[in-house]
Formats: structure tokens, sequence, C-alpha cells
């Protein structure tokens, strides 16, 4: 495969009611098999319009995978017009059939026309079982190779993760992308300036919601020398600013907290009010949370912060319920009543209106670690209800992370 | 203007390193405008092929967009595969090289043959000044008419946002979004499936995690007149599918229940154990939520299942933690803590190991009203942790609208 294209379809795209996540993740993972992508494309659900798409393709490319039009509605056509350009029939494949009404059943559900429908499959296609959902994909090998996919993203990841090792090999591109926290993309920048310019192992920087990425990538004939090569640069970089580096690709900050307490064998618990269920969620989204996470509350009342917390209604209504002191008792009565080793909680202005008199943007961010109580002041000015909430809960778990590193 | 085609160029986006938001932002701002678009094209910073994509906008669309390539480095081909093929040479544009001269002084730079470079327009062009940045922007009218913007996000938008008010008029493009839950996407489709022909309105489903989608688009002279269609169509759809939707655009489930129980002035609170604070996270990002949402918690452990809600440690050995019993001493333990007029309860087993012994899937929601308590049970087998606890989130949300929409 030395020419590879994607084409996305759906009016939908067009519409701008969607961004194309498919194109670029699928694009990323074909680096990773050293298989170039020249070209995307996208089109809406128009026979006409994305037989054309499909022949400009075919003229160029060796590769083209098409995201998208296998459903069950009647705008789903991607089948029946590559059907007609590649003049293979459509016949229905029994296992898809199978699969979709036993789904069906045990949703008590008769199948209709567009259910088996998603069982259609091109005449001679290799059929790609659906681990995730109803409609198979296809591999379709020829002069020109046609991999059909679902347009559902986590459909289309699952079978791209259990189709390419098997079809594509060749040179390996590993990449992994270093997590930092606290530093702004321009001083991380900065530190590093003299490593960008490699050019393999690359390093390039990006930026994110309070939070800045270093990806590592590496072109290789295999896996394991292309991960030495990283590890090589990594460890440069982590030399310059390890201090705020928390995980590598998919771990958050959270799920390098839980990392960091179950090493420790230490319980955590957390009382929130302004981030409401945000900071506990992003904790328990961590596989195995549940071995140093007891739990907490989310207490939008005064009342609640009284009788879970036990925060003086005096304290409240002396301070105001945005304060240093409801943080200090709210993270106070919280490690009392769960014995939790560690522990936070949130009280802030979130916005849209203040009921604290507070400036919208104030935070209070109480942190319970053995050593005692330590209370936080963040102000986020002039930011979005729910980007105030995100900052204050990566600040409160990144806070906890420092004290424990220093050995708290 | 009636076919129009955004061409985004640069390579990161080849390989997956960036998304092209600059397409869906400008399809959208297109849609309001009332221009179809039925393309989008990416293609790397390479002469040759850069050119074949021009060439095939040219032929089939009337207006083509162009996003990148305009800046200072010697990968940035756009302006000269545009003037090769338009046959139109390139000229500086005076007021542009100001604007960069003084740029550079201001931070006591020389000038370099790449900066200068950014002053180059092509012959006849409309130079569009960047208001964020340094490279123009150049509208080109003409059979085809072409419009060539920087890659960078903000100077795009900056220009789009100059330019489109002025260049554009005449037919806008209403749309509104209806959301269902509960019925599958090609059961909805059947029940509509007569409007799905409309071609003003048009109507067109989408599917997301559990929930499907109708679109509503209406093309008028006005804004009024457009949402006035709109009205209509959406009436008969809901005559038909009413009892499934929650609401359009960005409401959520979330969000409806928030609204309904303003409108009735009752409180809510929840106890979540597999959910983890998700289905709280849920309802306070909706604006407004702290009038009727009074909290809850989190109970990850026994221990804070029978000292939070009192769910005894009894019940929880003989049923297990993942049981119907336990379901409702949560939320009954909940509802008398905080008087809550509703409350919602979770456990479950969300994997990716069973700790209870029930299957990974297996989900227990309490459901209080005023009326009485009830433990729903549901299944979710072969599916990941996150969809688990973001459908049993919705699933409980929902059952409570069910219940408060007949008066319970």
């Amino acid at each position: 495969m030395k020419r590879a294209e994607i084409i996305a379809v759906g009016s939908e795209l067009l519409l701008g009611e969607i961004v194309n996540t498919n194109a670029s993740y699928i694009s990323e993972q074909l680096s990773k098999y050293g298989v170039p992508v020249l070209y995307h494309q996208v089109v809406g659900d128009n026979a006409a319009r994305m037989r054309e798409t499909f022949e400009i393709a075919r003229r160029r490319s060796d590769f083209v995978i098409v995201t998208g039009g296998l459903g069950p509605t009647a705008d789903d056509v991607t089948k029946t017009v590559l059907s007609d350009l590649l003049e293979r029939p459509i016949v229905r494949d029994e296992e898809a059939y199978e699969t979709i009404q036993r789904f069906l059943v045990s949703r008590n559900r008769l199948m209709n026309d567009g259910d088996a429908r998603q069982a259609d499959v091109l005449s001679g296609a290799d059929v790609l079982p659906n681990p995730v959902g109803l409609a198979p994909g296809m591999w379709i090998a020829g002069d020109t190779t046609w991999l059909l996919l679902p347009g559902v993203p986590r459909e289309m990841k699952a079978l791209i993760e259990a189709t390419f090792p098997k079809k594509l090999s060749g040179a390996t591109l590993v990449s992994e992308s270093l997590r930092f926290y606290e530093i702004g993309e321009s001083a991380l920048d900065d530190a590093v300036k003299d490593l960008l310019d490699g050019s393999n192992p690359t390093v390039a920087p990006y930026a994110e919601t309070g939070e800045a990425r270093l990806r590592i990538s590496a072109r290789a004939t295999d896996e394991v020398t292309a991960r030495q090569m990283i590890e090589e640069v990594k460890t440069e970089i982590l030399k310059r600013v390890g201090s705020y580096y928390f995980g590598s690709d998919d771990e958050t900050i959270a799920s390098h907290l839980v990392q960091s307490l179950s090493r420790l064998n230490r319980t955590f618990a957390v009382a929130e009010s302004l981030t409401g269920g945000e900071v506990q969620s992003m904790v328990t989204s961590t596989p195995g949370a549940s071995v140093v996470f007891l739990g907490g509350v989310v207490t939008y009342s005064d009342e609640l912060k009284n009788r879970y917390l036990g925060v003086s209604l005096d304290t409240i209504e002396q301070h105001s319920v945005v304060s240093k002191e409801v943080a200090y008792e709210m993270v106070d009565g919280l490690s009392k009543t769960t014995h939790a080793d560690y522990a936070l909680s949130f009280t802030g202005e979130a916005g849209p209106t203040s009921n604290s008199g507070r400036p919208i943007g104030t935070v209070y961010i109480g942190v319970k670690t053995p050593n005692g109580i330590e209370v936080i002041e963040r102000t986020y000015l002039h930011q979005e209800r729910n980007i105030i909430r995100m900052r204050a809960a990566k600040d409160g778990l990144w806070a906890l992370i420092q004290r424990i590193k220093k050995g708290e």
C-alpha cells in the first residue's frame, strides 16, 4: 500500500455538525504502519456524487478506506454505489444476519428491512465482523483495495484494531505522547526547542485545555527498535521537564493519582460542590479505581454540606459558601467520616450567575493529606462554566499528586 | 453560490496530527448563508497533488474555499499552484507588506524572504486584510470563485467573519436536531420514512450511543420563515414518536430532567456506585441545576454505602453489592437523608472484572418518586466500562423523566 486515501461519507460532515475525527484517527493508524495517506475526501449521502468521489479515489490511490453509509436507513447507500462501481453484486452475509437477529431478540424487537440490510455485503468481500455494533466491515482486495467501515467512531476503531495488524505490515511507526500539566505550551517548547528538529524520532508539541503534550514518533523496521529510540528521547525530555509530566498517551491526571495511591496502598475520597461529580467521575472512569477510591459526596445545597460533611451553617453564613473556611470544613468532615488517607474538597462559583457574591471563576480546593489540611485558592476569570469545573478538577488532583510526590 | 467545496491544505492533517476543524467551521458558516457544501478535500503540501485537487474542485464547484499553505515557509505553495492554474501572476500587495514590516519592527526583527512572501497575492484578487495575523486572504471571483484563507483557525475565523457578510447573501438555511431516547435508529426511521424524501425542509436521521436524532433543515429567504417550516414538520414527527423525544440541538436528557423539575418546583438527589459521579456530573453541567439538584453521594465502598445511605451490611453480604436490594436501600436511605422529592441510585458491574459475581454489565437502578420506590434491572452485555456507565446513567435519568411525565 503506497497511496492511501480516506473517504468519509455523511451529509452531517458537510453541514459542519460533526468534525471528521474518523479521518484523523485512520491517518494516524496508517502512519503507524508506514502507509502514506495522500488525500481525504468527504461526500454526502448522495449516490451520484459518491460514485464520482469513489472514481477519483480509484484512479489515484491503491488503498481506499471509506467510513459511513453502512447503516439501516434509506440514505445509507455506500454499499450500492460501490457495488455498481466494482460490478460486484450485493449478497447477504449469514453470520452478520444472525448477529443482528440475536441482538434484536435480546431486545424483544422484530427485524425490519433496514435491520436486515446491514447484513448485506459486496460479493467476494472479506467480511469483518463488528465486535461492538451490527454492520460488519468489508475488505475488498484488488488493484485498488477497498476497506469499508461503519461511520460510528467506536465501531470504526474496533474494526481498524482488528484488521490492520492482520492486513498491513512493513515499516512500523511508533508514537508516544508525553503529557504535562502546569507548564505553558511555549515554556515547554522553549525547554525542548533543540529536540524539535530531529527527523527520526520526531518531537512535536500540542496544547489542550490546561495541558501540554509532546509527541515522539519513531520509524523502524520493528516495534522494539522504535520503542528504544523513543525511550532515549523521552529520558532526555524528562530530565528537563519531568516534574510537569504525569503520563503518556491515554493516561490522565486522575489515572496517575489512582496509580500512585495503589502503589502506596492508601485511600482517597472527594467532596464536591461546584465540580458537581466531575472529579469523582474522572477518578472512577479509571479501571481499578475502586481499590483506592472510597467515594464521596456532591453537596450542592447548604443542608447537605451540613448533614454529610458537618459544615457549620454559621460558617456558611459568615464566610459565604464559596470560601476558604467552607472548603476546609468540607474536606475535614469528609475525611473524618470516610477515614480516607487523602481527600479533596471543591467549592466555587462556576456561573452563569454568582450566588455567593464572589466573582465567577473563584474556587477553593481543600487538600487533606496525612500531614494535615491546606486550602488552595484559584481564580479562572472570563471562562465558561465547564472550563472552570474542568480546570478546578484537574488542579485539585494535581495538587494531591504533588503532595504525594513530596512524601506527604 | 450553489455548489461549494472546501479544500484544506496541510500534511499534518494527512498524518492525523490535527483534526480538520476548519472544514466543519466553514461548512457551518456557509449553511447559515444557505450555501450548500458538497465536498471536502484534504491534500498535503505537494504542488502536483494540490493542482490535481484544485482541478477537480474547479470542474464541479462554483465556490472553492482553500485553507492553509499561505505562510512563510518553503512548503507553503498554495498561491503558486493556484497562480499557475488560473494563469494569474503573483504580485506584491503593498498594504500587506507594510503590515508585516510594522509587525517585525515592533519585535526588533529584520524581514527575510519568507516574511515578505506572505504579502504576495494573485493578480486581480480582492485582498482581505488579516486582522489577527500576517498573511492576508484572497477572494478571486469568476465562473468558479476562489477564497484563500490562512490555515491557523483563529486567523481563518476572523477572515470568514469579516468576509461572508459582505460577499454572501440570499437564502438562509436553518436546522433543528430532534433528539430521541430508547427508540432504535431503524424504528425511528420506519416511523418517519415518508418524511425523509422531502426536499425542503429535509429530514435526516443520525445515531449516537443509545440516542437517535432527526435533523430538520429548511431553506428560506429569512430565518422566521425557515423556523416556521421546521415547526410544521416537527409537529408531525412529534405526533408519531413524541414519547421518545427529550429535546433539540444542545439539550440533553439531564437538562430535560432539570427543566421538568424546575417547572414542578421539585428537588432531586442521586446515589451512585458504578456510575461513579457520572450522573451527577451530567446533571450539574446543566446551568441552573442548583435550583433543583440538592446533591448526592458516590459510595464505592460498602462502608460508605452503610454510613451515608444506611445500606445494611447484612443486605450486602446476603444479596451482594450488585443487587435489587442494595439499589433499593441506597435510594431509600438517600431520600430519607436529603428529603429530595425524586431520587436515583445506581449499583452494578462496570468491569473490567466482576467483584460481585454478577456478569459485567449488570446494573440495578433505584427510582424514587413521591409515589414510592421501584428498582429497574438492566443488562448491557459485551460493552466497555465507560459505555456501561454512560448507558446506565442515561437509562436512570430517562426512567425518572418517564415517571414525572405520567404525573408520579
